[in-house]
């Protein structure tokens, strides 16, 4: 969607009368050349301008801007009244997925509620509110708590060998947040940034608000192609790469140790950032995982965002980035300017019930009730359709490659009716080209609702198979 | 600081390759003419840019890009590792001052916790977990919690006698989210906004970061000069003016009634958004304030931020965005993209706390205790100083002038080693000019601390009068 983009930074200019109307755009050699894309992906957004009623073509000579105010109905008529917004089209296609409530909700990598120590929870809470009378009247520094940060310094020494200083902590709420402060101090319209293909749907979107242009990596189950990786940072020097090697979202794939040590190497020669993004660390089936790219880093080229509360207590949205001190001043300062700082409240509820014993044992039946729902939809989908997939050995998700011609879209708009739900694979693309891919989440509901989503569906896919 | 927007923007353009090694700078007449800012804006600017070694001058000829690697060194030899950040020079100088630990706080615009119904909150705290036993595994709407959304339309009905539908109301993590919302969702670099002068500082930085042209509005005990404002929307055309109409922050002055309805209609007339900013609005001493704006708003061109946390439970920081449901579509969109959500226990807990009778009771206890508070502090730099202020009939705040020549930064440093902090006006101020203003807060130390504050800061003073 880069003509996007493109479009984006003219009509940037247009609004902010930089281009007035009647001028004469650049020609599309020239404007492809400045902003260093195609020229296909220019003309592509001239087009779209003139759609739009924001550009007109004079034969033979070029495209021209047009009256401002036509312009404006031409756009949306229904919004005359509404102030103009910088958004333009960009959304968050998985958000709004995931407002449509369903019944078996298939398109959430989140945990089932039923599956926490609920009831304890509660308890915990009561405890940690006589500990602290005046919890509710306190802010919280803006970087964290410093109980909670000494806490994960402590963890993080004992969980990866690697000696962390109180400020290589910031807290966030929650990982989106954390991909978005990253965004915002690091990206500045159509700056390359290397992301996996298929990735985070979430992510691509914050990413694509902030104006970047995503250059794809394609991940499998061994992991990338480094020499794809090096060729990519040469040519574009992005500012970073982000990436999810850890039980990757959505194929659960898992970038193997001799990789891990070698991007930290093209990290720093190229001076390209590395976001690792951690979300699943904790929910493995059969082995732990290999230690995280960040334990490698000595310069400073990592940073490493862990979502702890996904797994402990989702509700508190409790997530780090871990990162050197000469990226954490600024880091710190966007943090400030985002929301002055996690609210405390939800740091300390974490810090206790994360120290206690009874999480590392909710952690054991965390990863057996995973598996076994796991098991129960591959099952259900082994029997019933010729779908493709790798079996996950940690994560929250199912990544099926279904039949090539397969109307994904059409099947996904037939189950919102059926209070269905799932992700479609074309808005984890960066490319937004993998049609028939979707991601089935099997974390969120119950054994039985699980086996009668899943049999619904397929009887639905049915309809529309060839 | 406009000539470091300017500074940005360029280091920006050199940065993409857009302007590369060698190239010569646009003429200071030319470029000062594209971004409509003053030359001796963009000279200032090209200055920078000499010092920091990213540009040259060869005499008779002009300014030119100089080599990349060079410059990268020259501009922060001691951070050479770090990845450059678009944050630049920008900072959030209020944090910076807030983050200094000191006994005599009066920099922090908080109520004291121990103003809270602490144990009452907390026991309150323990019935929401068990009326929602999954709290904690549970994520909120992106919009916000629908049983506080309704509570709150319920409340404005009352209080305000505006009738306002569910999906007019976003909820946010605090004011300062609320106000980066709304800057990231109508800011692009250069755009001009009106601010009053002086005003919130966080609001300052949050708006200086998105690299918004701040062009000030004075605001005085009788509201604003309406044929400033109006010439000010007539020439250059903002995208919108921050206003915090009542109890202002720092000075405490109300805008009057007959102002707010005039407001609305420039608003409209030159479709420029009013951001109303309301986080006192329940802090009041003699008599309640004129309703909001946005009651007087019929088109949608008010954006009502009303923060309710910081009476009730600042700890939990909530506040809510009122505004129509054609705004609010892409602001819920840019709040996904942000975090995904207010937690959903913060909401539930306010929800539960905020809509019993003790918070009424608590309303009432804390408006005397605070003015109590804002007495001691008027009575103690009576006796002990010249300095001037206006009363404040509400707020958390005394905005003080100091004898003209007085080195207020020189005193801050000064006070810092007595564990003192307070606000310098500098920094409250768009133009960075009001140098002999300061900000005391009353409302976070007890009585006795503030009287000794009061007495040691005066004391300090003393020293640097002429």
């Amino acid at each position: 969607m880069l003509f996007k983009q493109v479009y984006q930074y003219i009509v940037g200019k247009i609004e902010r009368n930089e281009w007035q109307a009647g001028e004469k755009l650049p020609s599309i050699r020239l404007l492809a050349e400045e902003l260093g894309v195609h020229r296909l992906t220019v003309f592509k957004a001239y087009q779209l301008l003139k759609e739009n009623g924001k550009a007109l073509v004079k034969e033979k000579s070029g495209y021209y801007v047009k009256d401002a105010q036509q312009s404006c109905h031409a756009l949306d008529p229904d919004l005359e009244a509404a102030p103009p917004t910088v958004l333009g089209e960009f959304k968050n296609n998985l958000s709004e997925i995931q407002a449509v409530p369903v019944a078996y909700q298939f398109s959430q990598a989140l945990i089932d509620p039923n599956l926490l120590p609920n009831l304890f929870l509660s308890e915990y809470v009561k405890k940690v509110f006589d500990i602290y009378p005046k919890l509710m009247g306190s802010y919280s520094p803006v970087q964290g708590d410093i109980e909670l940060r000494e806490l994960l310094c402590r963890y993080i020494a004992h969980k990866h060998k690697a000696q962390l200083k109180l400020n290589e902590i910031l807290i966030t709420s929650g990982a989106t947040q954390a991909i978005d402060l990253i965004a915002r101090l690091y990206i500045r319209p159509l700056d390359a940034i290397l992301v996996e293909r298929p990735t985070y749907s979430g992510a691509l979107d914050v990413f694509r608000i902030h104006g970047a242009r995503l250059i794809p990596v394609e991940i499998s189950i061994d992991g990338y192609d480094l020499e794809q990786v090096e060729a990519l940072m040469k040519q574009h020097r992005p500012r970073f790469f982000y990436m999810n090697p850890t039980f990757h979202n959505p194929t659960g794939y898992t970038v193997p140790s001799a990789q891990r040590k070698l991007l930290v190497e093209l990290a720093e020669r190229y001076r390209c950032i590395l976001v690792e993004d951690d979300a699943f660390h904790e929910m493995y089936f059969d082995t732990p995982p290999p230690p995280p790219l960040f334990t490698y880093d000595t310069e400073g080229w990592v940073l490493y965002i862990r979502s702890f509360s996904k797994y402990v207590a989702p509700g508190l949205r409790i997530c780090a980035i871990i990162c050197r001190q000469s990226v954490m001043g600024p880091l710190v300062t966007v943090k400030s300017l985002a929301d002055n700082g996690t609210p405390l409240v939800n740091q300390k509820i974490f810090l206790h019930y994360f120290q206690s014993d009874r999480m590392q044992q909710h952690l054991k039946k965390l990863r057996i009730a995973l598996q076994v729902r796991r098991d129960i939809m591959e099952a259900e989908l082994h029997e019933r359709t010729n779908w493709e997939w790798v079996r996950p050995k940690g994560g929250l998700n199912l990544w099926l490659k279904l039949p090539d011609t397969f109307p994904v879209e059409t099947l996904l708009q037939a189950c919102f009716q059926h209070s269905i739900s799932f992700v479609p694979g074309t808005i984890c693309d960066p490319l937004q080209q993998m049609k028939p891919w979707i991601r089935l989440n099997y974390s969120f509901i119950n054994e039985e609702k699980l086996r009668e989503g899943i049999r619904k569906l397929t009887d639905i896919s049915r309809q529309f198979e060839a």
